[in-house]
């Protein structure tokens, strides 16, 4: 693979710019870490020492000048990164990471103060470890003193692993390292992303689909700038790798201040949520799950089953557990019948209950745990939540090994749970952990793991580039008049019969009308009063042409013939990270007090919308979820992916709202339209 | 105070039923543990071990007969406990712990099969731990031997604390039990109920509401058989102490076989939630917040004020905190221009973000948290969640202390968040723990464990028993003919004009009408055709009602003045553990599709009456959510909360739908009443 990001995770040459003879120096350690990663023989870069202040440090000689390699880490006080980088720009170094912050993130400057060809992960980063090759710019002590003198592990020694973190802080990275570490979990790399004036969690997940070394990415976002290649770059990697991702302070972060009524209800929390979907990423709901997640992934990869089973000696804790299952959608099919035998023979309590949980009771022991996981494996169930409460004393440490040896036979995934912290709960969930079962103290973590892996097993993107160029219109500005919805009539949708009254034979109008003022500033028409719903004949809709003269003597008025059906609202808006969001909703106060709406990114796929459709059951109401079926979703879903193609390609539309869409037997009907070009 | 549960957890003599010489014998180790409980001075009560088969256990001579005593604890085969407790009873035992299991819980019989005087705990129960007078049932082993030799410490010795546990598992019992006394957190009691065949939780509330040694009250329910008793106890505990709840299983428990629609869309989840919401009680969604909140309730007690302030030295750690203090609708509230000074006197990094979050940067030290901390506590703030990551150099292990001292002199709320799990990470939440400051390693836990304590700070019981004992009516079996309504109106419900089509002349109808046909088999009139609506005039009304003739020939059609307005639906259905629900929701497809529903356990309050009104959102749409006023809801809820009352009282409805209520400016109309009597 060819990717501008390949030379900063496996840079031939690096130079660490800002060592100094002082130890606690971030740069220093950093220089200091990658010698010792070339004396293990881990990193086979070439490593250059930069400071024109110094002569050496660590007995190296210090470079006055900037060399040209592939990667350059730089650590130097903010004020002088920007000439650094700009004189490694200069002699070919290919990659940057910037350790050094007090830019933007500070109430700062930006860093990037014009294009350059290096490409610059940072600034503000504790930047990059890759496991497979020493590469590690992490600054942070091994270990710490304690206040009565004991030297304590600060951070645990790296390890190898199959799944890559991307995190938008620090702490964060650091914090899931060590939680992982600490279970003997490695990861095949981290990746802080600092600032991002340059690199993008795109383009990390852009470089990770292709690293070999690479199997799943966990990823912990802040935001998303590049919404647009995110979807494109996130879609194509979890075509054959998994994906999970913990969204956090989105709801405070980039609210758009628009008085457009879509904007005004779609939620950004909800465009990204969808935008993971879309593309294929596993959302989890904090951190505790995605670090259970990765652990677990490392240690089980994605379950070949939808259904679980929950194996216990405590009836309370196999009943959290298999809630918490069913309410994240996992299969806990009953089992009585294929496991009455084994109490005929005797290998489980009288007193157990075989349903699932399967509770062999605290009269139950090893032996009863073990012979109904074995009878379950036989029967080719593979997902197992094992819950060997150790207070009874049947339950041994040699539990662990023993459903290890059955459970090798027929490739399970188990998550063991052991409560409790007291020694004996710990050294039995050190064993799980050892023999590379994880093992959590909370039935509900369990269930949440096994179920986001499931959910992980089944993820494919529904997201796919397509855009429609036709038609092209020459609208600028609001656009609110009754002929420009015409051009709807390309994607499927209905126009209601309409005309200007002024032009009409009042008595030749196809009854029940509604008459409307058209003037540019009446966007909100009903609220405004220039509609008359339900005119039924040419009297009464003289005096309602009357009243609208008098009330509107600038404006326009139209008649359209009503349309009864279900009232939806179709909108669309320019979102500045994701192009265009299309957002779905019932008409009134469905979608105005109870906010059952769907927004996605756009260009919606026939599969999303049918999504969108579904989640706002409006699927159900047009299926006839009471009987009659009243149009055919699936064509309206298509109608609505293909105008989401047309106006992500459009890139000066800034809003788009379809209210109402009336649908009945006859089709999709645009009633009102509202259009805002640039 | 006088309880006949008082002899059971304070007993001034025991008897030990089953002990034997054998020392794995659950008796035996009861027995054995009462005796120490004894020599160390904590139980004062006397003890006789009982088994006629043998001559003496543990040096003390065997009683062959079962004394009158306080308390009994039975742990014999099952077939043998019936005739042990009959003697106990005829011997003036007042209580008695049934350890044996094998009855119902293990699709045997139930243990009692008469009515006794001795109140029994269990059978299949671990019993009660009282640490206040050394009482304690639980028959586990201490410690447990590892593969390798090692005796490793299986359950922690016991200590005093302000909460007392209630359980419906012996499994949970013990984990939350060793979870707490693994931080240092003591309890007042523990009661597991077993099978609750005699003693349910309502008895134990009862008991607990009054027992001075106890603070607050944690519960694990997995149901409630006597609802009525429940609200009545837990809304007089919650008065004066504090209660929380982890609902598990409902689900799938008593579902009810009912045809009825208000049946079919209430769910028994939503019953028991809002049970526990009626009587003043806080409910978690999962164990560990069990166990979080009763740490975080000994060691602060509840917090004095709503907002909270998240201190950090990790910018993305703090983000999930203030998030997640969000979601629960915990005020986060700006702190910017109360910190910009620190920054000025150089105390706080440059780069420290004084938002909420404060987020003093990986540059920050114990010192820049601290002056965080004190400011903003001599500022007022009094609830902090603090955390103090420690990879960075500057936050070291005298940072508890120091903040303990600040927090002493304002009394703050504290939770600490320390992430990771190397030597140092638990070095420093131990640290914390020691202090008395609970120590999480997940920002989300603090943020869930704070504030449900602040909900806890605020909880009232809104549920208390009033019953209206008027109109008695003479109903029986299914009741729909429209006459059956009129009783509504002294609850303050109006009844759409109406009358019997053949004692009417077409004409005089007030128009526009609804046409209905009445008879006894036809319950869902739109369904089966028998409802024609908007009828205008004469001409119409006589073409329906010639066609609903021909219909339904031995059917009687009745007009009903159509009544414009939002439609309600309005349910109560008899509930075999609270005596009678109440359902509210939007008429339509809002019930039907989306389920927009609240139930409550009746007799509804007014302020329920309105709580049910803002759940379901009926209460903006009646105030006038787009600006005009359609009805107070005040009114309607003081006639939901007397119609409620009436139910509960009348033991003989087993159902009473008024479907649809439709409320305009003229108040509200019950349209069709459908009630089934028995």
């Amino acid at each position: 693979m060819s990717s501008e990001l390949y030379p900063l995770y496996y840079p031939d040459s690096i130079s660490v710019i800002g060592v100094s003879p002082r130890e606690d120096n971030f740069a220093t350690i950093i220089f200091k870490n990658l010698l010792n990663a070339k004396a293990e023989g881990l990193l086979k870069a070439d490593v250059y020492p930069v400071n024109p202040l110094y002569e050496e440090c660590l007995d190296y000689k210090c470079l006055k000048e900037v060399p040209g390699t592939d990667l350059m880490i730089i650590s130097v006080p903010s004020n002088l990164v920007w000439q650094y980088l700009k004189e490694g720009d200069r002699k070919g170094t290919k990659t940057a990471i910037v350790i050094s912050g007090g830019f933007t993130e500070a109430g700062g400057e930006k860093l990037l103060r014009e294009n350059l060809k290096i490409r610059v992960l940072g600034p503000n980063t504790i930047g990059i470890v890759n496991t497979f090759n020493g590469l590690n710019t992490l600054f942070l002590p091994e270990k710490k003193p304690a206040k009565d003198g004991r030297l304590l592990a600060s951070l645990p020694g790296l390890k190898r692993g199959k799944v890559a973190i991307i995190t938008q802080s620090g702490g964060v990275s650091v914090s899931i390292l060590d939680e992982l570490l600490s279970n003997g979990i490695g990861i095949s790399s981290l990746t802080c992303l600092g600032n991002s004036e340059d690199i993008t969690i795109s383009d990390t997940l852009e470089f990770l689909s292709y690293d070999e070394n690479t199997e799943a990415v966990a990823m912990y976002i802040e935001g998303i700038r590049d919404g647009r290649k995110f979807m494109r770059v996130a879609s194509e990697l979890t075509k054959k790798k998994k994906a999970f991702a913990l969204l956090a302070g989105v709801t405070q972060v980039g609210k758009r201040a628009t008085m457009s009524h879509t904007a005004s209800i779609m939620s950004d929390y909800q465009t990204y949520s969808s935008a993971l979907k879309q593309s294929g990423i596993v959302q989890v709901q904090n951190l505790r799950e995605l670090i259970d997640v990765i652990k677990t992934y490392e240690l089980n990869g994605t379950p070949r089953s939808e259904r679980a089973v929950v194996l216990t000696n405590s009836g309370g804790a196999g009943v959290l557990a298999a809630d918490n299952l069913a309410k994240l959608g996992v299969e806990v099919p009953p089992l009585t019948d294929l496991l009455i035998k084994l109490k005929e023979t005797g290998k489980v309590p009288k007193i157990a209950s075989l349903a699932n949980p399967v509770d062999v009771s605290a009269s139950g022991n090893d032996e009863s745990m073990l012979e109904v996981y074995r009878s379950l494996s036989e029967k080719g169930f593979s997902n197992f939540i094992v819950i060997s409460t150790h207070y009874p004393p049947g339950i041994t440490d040699k539990l662990p090994e023993a459903l290890k040896r059955v459970s090798d036979s027929f490739r399970n995934f188990n998550i063991a749970v052991e409560l409790g912290n007291t020694e004996y709960s710990e050294h039995l969930r050190k064993t799980f952990w050892e023999i590379g079962i994880p093992a959590f103290n909370s039935p509900e973590e369990a269930s949440f793991a096994m179920a986001y892996l499931i959910r992980a097993s089944k993820a494919q993107p529904t997201w796919h580039y397509s855009v429609r160029k036709e038609p092209v219109l020459g609208f600028k500005g609001l656009i609110i008049n009754p002929e420009s919805s015409d051009f709807l009539k390309e994607f499927g949708f209905r126009i209601p019969t309409w005309g200007w009254i002024d032009q009409s034979d009042l008595k030749a109008l196809p009854y029940p009308v509604v008459l409307k003022v058209y003037r540019e500033d009446l966007i909100h028409k009903t609220e405004q009063g220039a509609v008359r719903a339900g005119v039924s004949n040419a009297q009464e809709a003289l005096a309602a042409v009357e009243e609208l003269k008098r009330k509107f003597p600038d404006g326009r008025i139209y008649y359209q013939q009503m349309v009864k059906g279900y009232e939806i609202r179709l909108g669309f808006v320019r979102d500045d990270s994701f192009g265009a969001v299309a957002s779905i909703g019932l008409g009134g106060i469905l979608t105005e007090l109870y906010r059952i709406t769907s927004n996605y990114v756009c260009p919606v796929s026939v599969e999303e919308a049918i999504a969108m459709l579904r989640e706002t059951k409006i699927y159900d109401l047009l299926s006839g979820y009471r009987g009659k079926k009243v149009f055919n979703p699936e064509n309206l879903a298509e109608s609505v992916s293909e105008l989401s193609e047309w106006v992500y390609d459009k890139q000066n539309i800034k809003e788009l709202e379809v209210n109402p869409l009336i649908v009945n037997e006859n089709g999709p009907y645009a009633v009102d339209i509202r259009m805002s070009f640039e």
